[in-house]
């Protein structure tokens, strides 16, 4: 056994368990009986501290001291890469901190959900300023003299900067606007799709779209829950739906998009199970798999059409008449509240809201006190409506309650990278429409399998993206472009 | 800090880790994709490979060896108790061994089921060697010199002795095998219940019934599996049923069996949460709980009354014409080949048969490549039919796949204990009868929960025992002086 060897056994058993606290997470939010919260909360510090001491194992250092990486081939690089980035940032964080970190936002999320469905932001912001404070606190330590706020970005998108993603969001913003702007202005509305649609027919016609997508459910499994996501790596990768008997695209549309995320685990080489090359590579990249699967693909006009007449069948005739106007009422773009019920052009600005707030946060600039004021202030600002209620407004995600500060951005840059994604995928598929209207996504999808999904973390989040673009560098200009073809169409501008 | 406070705030997470490994053991059983098997191992194992580090850190020896006793109070000294006999135990099994073990049977209860599924027992045969074998090994590692069996034994019933155990069963034998012959020569023979039951109906039933025998759901949930389990202590512990169109007494009777050890672990004293306390305290003492809620509540006169109403409400009118022949119908004994579906009288000769082919089999008189014929052999002398495909037989438990051995005994162990609890809950709630007649066994359980369950680990097992039947040691004679008049009243002996 060399150290390499050595290293990669240890890392090996340090990933199942980590793979077993993605397994606790689920559990959490689908199974867990209400009242076990409290003992849930020291069953995941417990298990947070096993993995801290093991990343933070003085043997990891010495094998990564005395490993010859010359010898090593480009896996073994790539996961020495991993490992090497991970030690030194775990090193960084006190295991105190992040025992506190993992108790307080698993308690956290319970206050989150009671706070969300009584819309009382009061509720949830002792706890919510708590974890704000760890998280100021671990950014610091992670930053070791750099920016707090892109320490803790780093977690989601290696080397992404802040200022790198506000240049990138500044090129986006005036052509969304403007974009924007046109569509609330044009003559022609699409009328949207009213009705009641059975949630059970909904669940099931559901897990018809996941498997034609791709998803494969021996290694997966669908259930309800406040929040969609998609949990673990491997061979055991879940996801999670909401339903709703007065919208069936939101759970086809958050379905599909977490099945994106899922089947990107999913197909990941087997060679790299349960090594640090194993799950996605950054949240952008994930993310980019989500919107490409839910946006580009499922809402695209050759889909919608395959949709339309599925949805005829499941549900009998739908209030819209015909296929184009099935496809004007899954892509309206209308004044909402919610991120993730957003259409595409607008989603981003929900994004950059919470980007900034986020970032002011971590900063100290803007109290938790003040939140739901900024909130409902930036927002009017952006959409030109008054937030009603909190849970349309700053109670809305998840995210904060469970500590994920810096993981907004990937949101937008995951949306950029889809934008280049599919154009190189138009370029070598060219009969994607033909596999779209023929309800067979998966023939598609597949191309992301084979171009990208398959390495892993095997490529650094900018050269994945690269690579299956045919060497061309990621830009946000085929998202624009994409985005201004497609809305021009349906609102006839 | 003391040394003691040292100590337990280690063990509480040891504790809490134990915990999850018990959920992801549910997690297998009930919602696991079917490919996840190879990764669940891993997981399985790596988890294993923690608590089995913790469970033998030298820190516990250093604290064990430097920690006052005398200054300790009951509770106190029972964790130390407790913590030292595992720590012991925990320390003679190798590492290597212990992974090893955790890493076969995970995959060994997949091979199990589709074995089960197949009715063959040669797919069966070669890992359940492999199992023998690692048993073996521990045992060996276990006793230290003494009996490799009783080794095994002590993991499930500390105290108890393979020849302490002989004598009770020799005793309970030929009483019992006489009130068989005369049962099965009775004029009277009850008939059986017959009809077709909806399985979901049976389902929603059992949820009632289970929480009026004192299941607290907002600290557990039941699911479907191949088995029925209880699994989790404190806040958090869940159980499964199983249900069949043509049986619905399966569902029911599973159920409160497992609610019986379920209301063990839920009703410990808080105090003791995350604690070596904070369990059951032996699987014979456990199987006390479920069997005394399963047979000498469930199955009484007094709550099959109850019970008869509540099933023609529910499923229409019943083939059985009135509750006495309902009673009749629940308490049935009829040749069967399986265990769990067993009346309560042949059901220790049930596992009396187990009880000595795995000691056969770890003391290597017995080949596993023999077992399925020496099973067959056996039954059929035991029981007067022959064994007619192996799921009915050696494919019928879970147990052995798991590296159970030394567990089947604490069954007859429990029923013991079950008769002796049962009389003394008679002479202290008279009104026993009238709370069952009633549909409300919650204010029977109350006193089991009160006199017993709440110890938690606080007492050994035959002292709790001992001290919830007013200082009468445990015997026989109560459980065969209960069956002998129960049944002697329903067949009319």
């Amino acid at each position: 056994m060399t150290a390499y060897d050595d290293l990669m056994a240890f890392e090996r058993q340090t990933q199942a368990l980590g793979q077993v606290a993605g397994r606790l997470g689920w559990d959490q939010e689908t199974v867990m009986p209400r009242g076990a919260g409290p003992q849930r909360a020291e069953e995941t510090e417990a298990l947070e501290h096993v993995l801290h001491e093991r990343r933070t194992d003085p043997r990891v250092g010495d094998w990564l001291d005395d490993i010859d990486t010359t010898a090593l081939d480009a896996i073994g690089q790539a996961n020495l890469r991993q490992i090497r980035r991970r030690y030194i940032r775990t090193k960084r964080v006190p295991i105190k901190l992040a025992g506190e970190i993992a108790r307080v936002t698993s308690s956290a999320q319970g206050i989150w959900a009671d706070a969300r469905a009584n819309n009382d932001f009061t509720m949830f912001r002792p706890i919510l300023e708590t974890v704000v404070a760890l998280k100021q606190a671990e950014a610091q330590a992670l930053a070791d003299g750099g920016d707090p706020y892109d320490a803790l970005l780093d977690d989601y998108e290696p080397g992404a900067t802040s200022a790198q993603l506000e240049a990138m969001f500044d090129a986006l913003r005036p052509r969304l606007v403007s974009l924007r702007d046109r569509i609330m202005g044009a003559a022609h509305q699409p009328a949207p799709l009213v009705g009641t649609f059975s949630e059970n027919a909904q669940m099931k016609l559901t897990r018809e779209i996941a498997k034609a997508f791709g998803y494969d459910m021996a290694h997966g499994r669908i259930d309800k829950a406040v929040h969609p996501f998609s949990s673990g790596s491997g061979l055991d990768v879940r996801i999670t739906t909401r339903t709703n008997a007065a919208d069936p695209f939101g759970s086809i549309y958050s379905t599909v998009h977490e099945v994106g995320h899922a089947c990107y685990e999913q197909n990941i080489d087997r060679e790299h199970l349960l090594t640090p090359l194993g799950a996605g590579v950054s949240m952008g990249v994930h993310e980019s798999q989500s919107r490409i699967f839910e946006n580009q693909l499922g809402r695209s006009r050759a889909f919608t059409g395959w949709l339309f007449a599925r949805m005829g069948e499941t549900f009998g005739p739908l209030s819209t008449p015909d296929a184009e106007a099935f496809y004007g009422a899954v892509n309206r773009v209308t004044p909402g509240f919610i991120r993730t019920e957003s259409d595409e052009v607008q989603y981003n600005l929900h994004v950059l809201l919470r980007f900034d707030l986020e970032r002011d946060m971590i900063a100290g600039r803007l109290a938790v006190a003040d939140l739901e004021e900024a909130w409902n202030t930036r927002f009017e600002k952006d959409f030109g409506v008054a937030v009603d209620q909190p849970s349309h407004g700053c109670l809305q995600d998840v995210h904060w309650s469970v500590g994920l500060f810096g993981y907004f951005p990937t949101y937008s840059l995951g949306n950029v990278y889809a934008g280049c994604l599919m154009k190189a995928l138009r370029a070598e598929v060219p009969e994607v429409d033909d596999h779209l209207a023929a309800g067979e996504p998966g023939k598609v999808t597949r191309w992301l399998a084979e171009n990208l999904q398959r390495h892993g973390g095997l490529y650094e989040p900018r050269e994945v993206i690269t690579r299956a673009c045919g060497g061309e560098a990621p830009s946000e200009v085929p998202l624009l472009e994409y985005l201004e073809e497609k809305f021009g169409g349906i609102y006839r501008l």
